[in-house]
């Protein structure tokens, strides 16, 4: 059984949350709450000395780093979705089609992090935004990447759904959250309501 | 043939050069002058919309990111190093190491990205520089995790080499040029005097 430790409000655990959904992959969820300091404890920095949530305990092996459990996750168990169509699907192993889905992992943990991402967390929790000056400006930058990209096509890396549109959907979707207005980005938001369309799909908690 | 576009001070050009002659891969080099705004030229653009160097140009395949160049470099070449000791050694492909190596590749990309690199940024290129107001302060954390990883350990990740020790050694080894002093972290100077004695090693130039 898979553990997940994380935040019901956390855009990276929800990267991993919505994985686990649409490759349907039962798992229990440990609470690690930011506000009462959870992620500064003792217990949980022996877990994950980074601090951060989301980290997912399976049999023994502790993995931390949103990216890294999406990768993880979709070479274990990305083989029981139905809706796959492939056990590689969602993280494939040819390695010029991995190196395109792991460029655009980069820009969901880079770009979008330093954009939309921080966008929200500095109306939300200002203290964890990396520079909440510049949130607007780099916003604007990730976001017109990240249109220019799906503007002739469905899917972030591939021809089809993998783990870089996984983790660069939370922080688009609620980029409202953060002022960031999608509405002169159409494909973005086109691909937003392909994303909401796949089998398993779950909504950010609460 | 491969083609990199670098810049000979940039430290993430100098991670894929590092594994280039780590690995012994023949590539011709092609010079992106920041200074001159080459890449914001269209004829770049059109190779990499982000603006951003490394870029390696394989038989036609243009892969941007240099983490992502890392890996894609140790699957598709690692094999050809006699140092190597096996084919996946400097990118496993059994996925437990494969995500201890991703979580520390994403740190090379983010915690010392915003520490040390962007330290150095913030005398070189300030414009490149993500937070100039942080850059002592997410350098000591980031310096921090890594004496604390290394402490027992040899090498980054697992037990060998992996892209992990290449993507992290640019910003620990110029930590200086940032003002950012190792002196209180005897792990992390010891593991730089590792890296420069493996087979193949090379500075960074000029």
């Amino acid at each position: 059984m898979l553990t997940l430790h994380d935040s019901p409000r956390s855009l990276n655990c929800y990267k991993v949350r919505l994985l686990l959904a649409l490759l349907g992959v039962a798992h229990r969820r440990v609470f690690v709450d930011l506000r009462k300091g959870d992620h500064r404890a003792p217990a949980f920095l022996a877990l994950n000395p980074f601090g951060q949530i989301p980290v997912l305990v399976a049999d023994g092996l502790v993995l931390r780093d949103s990216q890294a459990i999406l990768v993880w996750l979709a070479r274990t168990h990305g083989g029981t979705a139905a809706s796959a169509g492939g056990d590689d699907r969602w993280m494939p192993r040819a390695p010029d089609d991995e190196a395109v889905v792991n460029a655009w992992l980069a820009a969901a943990a880079f770009e979008l992090r330093l954009g939309p991402y921080d966008a929200r967390l500095k109306k939300l929790a200002p203290a964890l935004c990396v520079n909440a000056a510049a949130v607007v400006e780099n916003s604007a930058r990730a976001l017109a990447l990240y249109e220019q990209r799906l503007r002739d096509r469905d899917w972030v890396a591939l021809a089809h759904p993998t783990v870089a549109d996984v983790a660069a959907f939370p922080a688009l979707a609620h980029a409202g959250e953060g002022d960031i207005d999608l509405a002169p980005y159409p494909a973005i938001r086109a691909w937003l309501d392909r994303m909401r369309k796949l089998p398993g799909w779950v909504a950010l908690d609460g």
